[in-house]
């Protein structure tokens, strides 16, 4: 039964050579947007995920801004909040920020002071883990809000940019190419 | 019932005063997406408000970023598609795209060509109406793909800006400020 699911979901995606740049290979998420039976076999197949690798979760965060696609329904599902991590300078109020190495440059995210309460075990959700930057840009967020990061989530893992190895977090993903 | 769930609603969101520049009073909806209960009254109000005043709706498109907060969800609860639209060279494949104006500048929409059907009838969703410089692009581009503007769905509306009257189709708002 997952494994239709996934199947039906790996289906679904649709890859795009040379994009965004020569040489790379871009997997798009949005074509299983776009069936809502496909849709809700993606949802199951985080839900339960979920469940299984960890049971008590307490918060749902999402990374801007393709985390936001799933991140809050996850959320509403499971009965917890969800809290959005997102690029410098759109967040108001006090703030927490992490600064990491892009490939040129550098980029820094942040979350809302009291948005994760001390203490909470948390799931971070996003698309996609490719080197492993923004993932584990964000565990450092939820840490130094003082929270602890159960589970890290993504949909597609691109395995021959060893992301995986820069997560110092349990980590799942659905699908792997 | 609808009016006790628009109150609390109303209750959850957060001013920040000069933010993000001086003399602007930024409404900050992600408290609300703090309690789920609160989250629920939201989903259930934008629900409702389609039903009614788009009965026959046939695809959700959602404006990046905070679009895809709401979209995805509202989406799976119709049973109909979602379909993003993303700020220029995030999508890739064949496109469609507009240029509207900023106060200083301006900047360019994309959808991907065949993401909606020629004659589907569309909900456009979006966090906030201000100007409504974006709202009025998201309406050309669904256009462009020969597919109807059924509604506009905002939740806040800032009525002093006046960007209800750049809108050339149905309008409906959750909260005026």
């Amino acid at each position: 039964m997952a494994a239709d699911k996934l199947a039906r979901v790996k289906d679904a995606l649709k890859s795009f050579p040379d994009f965004p740049k020569p040489g790379i290979l871009f997997r798009d998420i949005f074509p299983l947007f776009r069936d809502p039976s496909v849709f809700n076999d993606l949802i199951d197949l985080l839900y339960d995920t979920i469940k299984e690798s960890s049971p008590g979760v307490q918060c749902i965060v999402g990374l801007e801004s393709r985390g936001f696609l799933f991140g809050p329904l996850l959320a509403q599902k499971l009965g917890v909040p969800f809290v959005p991590i997102r690029k410098k300078g759109k967040l108001p109020g006090d703030l927490v920020s992490v600064t990491y190495d892009l490939e040129y440059g550098s980029d820094t995210f942040e979350a809302q002071k009291g948005s994760i309460l001390s203490g909470q075990k948390v799931v971070i959700i996003d698309d996609l883990l490719a080197t492993g930057g923004t993932m584990k840009a964000a565990c450092d967020l939820v840490e130094q809000l003082g929270a602890k990061v159960d589970l890290c989530l993504v949909v597609i893992e691109l395995a021959d940019l060893e992301g995986r190895k820069k997560i110092p977090k349990p980590l799942k993903t659905l699908i792997t190419f």
